[in-house]
């Protein structure tokens, strides 16, 4: 599975309830890591971390539960950059990031090992590449790395163009390589921002090649009875004149990713929209 | 002022009263920095910036006040290395110094952009070097760095020789060379211990030779009444057959740094010791 980090996390959460059925690989987007305070911040890699460990907060949906301040406030006085909200369970987990990425470690062992001290077992999580895929944002407002984008500028800005500056070069992690090797039955893209969640993933050299040796890919739609649950979606898709619609979504899927999707899964309150799509020759779940 | 952290952090706040009078500069001891969590921890000069900014910890004498500890109750729960008690708002100054760091500026640089965030005008806080001087101690339990002697071990290991590892190779900080060039009147040895924070800092090559250049050179006695006010030193006044008394101290101090010192400072508590060292013809304030 595809995980971005809001839908794609929770969608995770899910298949702790199915460890005993299925041997799930969650594949997470690097496109939002950048450094922050000297720390190497994995925004969605570490809102899967703590939704499967059910440690996320879940008024927020992202961060620690029962989170403090206290680094963050003083940083604040101190004069120092505020804008990003690490909380101080979230910065416990980061020191040990980079302590671990200081020892040698890849960013997937050092993921491995975050989940094992999060208690997490049979639900492996890793990044899609261990090599940096950076989301660049070129908007009205000129070029920005993605966090500026989305949390210092309230994602405000109208995008131009997107970039997943570093994808090119990068490789599809071994260990997704080997899951794949070892045999899967199906590839599950999360309900996940297209633009900014699935697409640094997809663009990495070599995956969607990778993905389509599968039998059933299947993409879950982040569009629910004409908006996005969460994130700047439906937004970005008003940019672009596009309805916000799971028919618009299923659409654009095909044409970023010809030939790779063959099973689309929306929400019930968009039976009416499935019809329309079994009727073009989709295969869909409600 | 050369400081240690406990009675020299003491020592350097009383300037601050003073600073219509004179113009000070304190000079820290790096002999007890380490790599902590990723984080150059600096913990003798940390207790000079937050003693002369009134953040120190009244009752434990070293960290910040109103201090939380939410970072290091998580490392702990996550199992990682929790045996050094840095708190939230003390991590926050460290994230900051390695932010300094990273880009480029030496530590000195560094302390100096500290000082200034915590709000302390006119009362410079050097390091003694900008390279690196490391206290390794020699005990009958093996030999270990600093830390693990003094926090880990709790000073319990008997010490039988102390390296300050890194001090031939060092220089004394630019700093402040140009501060005794400028014209300095008096140089003033706080009433830190000899073994473990003065000898880092007159260890370092040409210390001794370039303080000598003042013409007082006062050391203030870290012995009142017979015992050490804080620390291990009288333990370790004790493994090398030394009665803990300002008097020994004194004679310590000549035996490692002969023709150095020409002032003594006890405290009123040693009134009649004071009165001897006189009578040996030594200058002796109280």
């Amino acid at each position: 599975m595809l995980a971005g980090g809001g839908g794609g996390a929770r969608l995770a959460r899910g298949f702790t309830g199915l460890l005993q059925q299925v041997a799930p690989l969650v594949v997470t987007n690097p496109g939002d890591d950048f450094e922050y305070l000297g720390l190497l911040v994995c925004p969605d890699t570490d809102s899967v971390l703590y939704a499967v460990s059910d440690e996320i907060d879940p008024i927020r949906g992202w961060g620690r539960c029962e989170e403090s301040w206290g680094v963050l406030d003083e940083i604040k006085r101190l004069g120092g950059p505020g804008w990003f909200s690490l909380g101080d369970r979230d910065i416990a987990l980061h020191l040990m990031r980079r302590a671990g990425l200081a020892a040698g470690q890849t960013l997937t062992e050092v993921t491995h090992d975050l989940l094992a001290r999060l208690g997490v077992e049979g639900l492996p999580v890793i990044p899609a590449s261990d090599q940096s895929v950076q989301t660049v944002v070129h908007s009205t407002d000129g070029v920005m790395a993605f966090q500026e984008y989305f949390v210092a500028r309230g994602c405000a800005p109208q995008i131009k163009e997107l970039e997943y500056r570093g994808a090119e070069n990068a490789r599809p992690n071994g260990a997704l390589l080997s899951f794949m090797a070892a045999g899967c039955d199906c590839v599950i893209l999360g309900p996940s921002n297209p633009y900014l969640s699935l697409a640094p993933i997809l663009s990495i050299s070599g995956m969607v090649d990778a993905l389509s040796q599968v039998g059933v890919v299947a993409a879950v739609s982040p569009i629910v009875g004409g908006d996005a649950i969460k994130g700047p979606l439906a937004k970005i898709m008003g940019e672009k004149g596009l309805q916000p619609t799971a028919a618009s979504w299923a659409n654009e899927m095909k044409k970023m990713y010809p030939n790779l999707i063959n099973l689309w899964v929306l929400d019930v309150a968009d039976a009416e929209c499935a019809e329309q799509m079994r009727a073009g020759g989709d295969a869909v779940l409600v």
